[in-house]
């Protein structure tokens, strides 16, 4: 998966992730209203609002992008019918050649980390017989736990080719709270990157590894340093845009072959016809909206080359 | 919710809390092949099961203890329909009287951790209604990303006078790699340890806080050290029984009115059935291993007193 995901980057020329992260404010109005005069104020209908949106953002971007990550906590606020369009949303995403990354940031003790990594990487073995519950590519995981937290994990991806991208540094502002503590003269993300280097050379692909990372586009001198600790590291990278990072600032996460990193863009694409440059589409042509802010981000994220 | 925790606990004499997590491995055999039979070999059957053996098991112990802790992962290994027997055994909890923690681990950056908040702690609001998704009492939370991850729960809980555990020092082996790494002299579970008091401070209950914290029983003497940094924090204390935890190992999560901590056993209750000691009341008798397994926990916990 890693393989492939590497080459669909270097094909469409976008190492961009969209970020599917539908909030009630994002939906535009038409849409939920459409499906709340159908089934009354309702989860359902907001589910229902959800994966029409999803649909029709993936439609309208699905030649340009190599992946989307949907964050399941989006979907989560919305009970069980929110839980089902995320797995919706999945699903029409791999009926559209995207490579998934279900951001997740789960992490448990051992024997619930493989519980999750099941749920979402691999489905459940009954009587011989596979059941899949949620069918990510790659899902994002907290490595607070160590180890074992996350080794089920890896276990997981090796059998099934799949991957995770280990918290590092996030992109929000408190995140240095405890990411930045120093230990032995270097911040705690350093050690933790170590851990992520370690764990990757044991599950390399052709040319970078299963096991990536994530590091916040707003902290780009971190970057910078996280990129030579982790070397073979698939970097995801979100706070672009909507969060602050900007193209100059996503220069270092890169290496030299203009690969190791996937910036993800949610608000921004996905709301992008919530902004005054892209208003002249209208509510009605969110989609077109948001094919137009990837066509510029990833402008934008050549430039840098 | 945290006021009322308490006084259960002190009313029903026991400090425990039975963690519902029910794996392919725990469910009865002929609990898991009836639903099979009826279902064939699918997650609906699964989960159907998951709900008869943890119908059974509340039904057996409700009147013992004052709340559950339900692992999410345990279910959400089983997509859809296992998340839709999470919701069921939350509310059939509820229908007890049982006060019951989500396990759900989550934390991310701040819109998203309210998102979770939302989607666990309040349900949304869509044109003024009120539409529940899950809906536990507590949740677990991860502080990797410090206070803008934690912040949007505890504005929920107190909207709603529910309550968090924080993860401050886990229970399993690898625990140690980045938590007990040493920043300005303390390990960093002292300094999460420290913030969770301050959070905790903000947010008091009559005699303890909504902001509990998760240390696991296997490191009793880090037990004791935060047991005085958190003095107004309730501990879930997982790790109990299977995990290799013994009742004299939890004296130092107790204060000296005998109240500050609840400790967490799931295998060691709802698998009771499957141990020697309980061998006696067969695999079809479960439940009744599993009431007989609270009874003899909380016989263990009330001798340290």
């Amino acid at each position: 998966m890693i393989n492939r995901l590497i080459e669909q980057i270097k094909t469409k020329r976008a190492p961009i992730v969209v970020g599917l992260d539908p909030t009630l404010k994002l939906i535009p109005e038409h849409v939920l209203s459409k499906h709340v005069k159908e089934k009354g104020e309702s989860l359902q209908a907001i589910a229902d609002a959800v994966l029409e949106y999803n649909k029709a953002l993936v439609d309208a971007c699905a030649d340009l992008i190599p992946a989307v990550k949907p964050q399941i906590a989006m979907y989560e606020q919305f009970g069980i019918p929110g839980l089902i369009a995320f797995k919706e949303t999945v699903d029409y995403c791999h009926s559209k050649g995207l490579t998934v990354i279900g951001d997740i940031k789960r992490g448990d003790i051992g024997s619930t980390s493989e519980a999750y990594a099941i749920g979402h990487l691999s489905g459940v073995e009954l009587n011989g017989k596979r059941l899949n519950g949620f069918d990510e590519d790659f899902v994002t995981v907290n490595p607070y736990l160590g180890s074992d937290g996350v080794k089920p994990f890896m276990d997981v991806c090796a059998r099934e080719k799949k991957g995770i991208f280990v918290l590092v540094k996030t992109s929000n502002p408190s995140s240095g709270e405890f990411q930045d503590r120093v230990i032995d003269g270097r911040p705690l993300y350093e050690h933790v990157a170590d851990k992520v280097k370690e764990w990757g050379d044991q599950l390399m692909g052709d040319s970078y590894s299963y096991v990536g990372a994530v590091v916040g586009a707003t902290y780009p001198e971190m970057g910078a340093v996280l990129r030579k600790v982790m070397p073979k590291t698939l970097i995801l990278v979100p706070g672009y845009g909507a969060q602050g990072g900007t193209a100059k600032d996503l220069k270092p996460f890169f290496n030299k072959d203009g690969l190791g990193a996937i910036v993800n863009s949610s608000r921004g694409i996905i709301g992008a016809y919530k902004q005054e440059k892209y208003a002249k589409f209208g509510a009605e042509n969110y989609a077109d909206a948001a094919r137009q802010a990837v066509i510029d981000m990833k402008e934008d994220i050549n430039s840098i080359f």
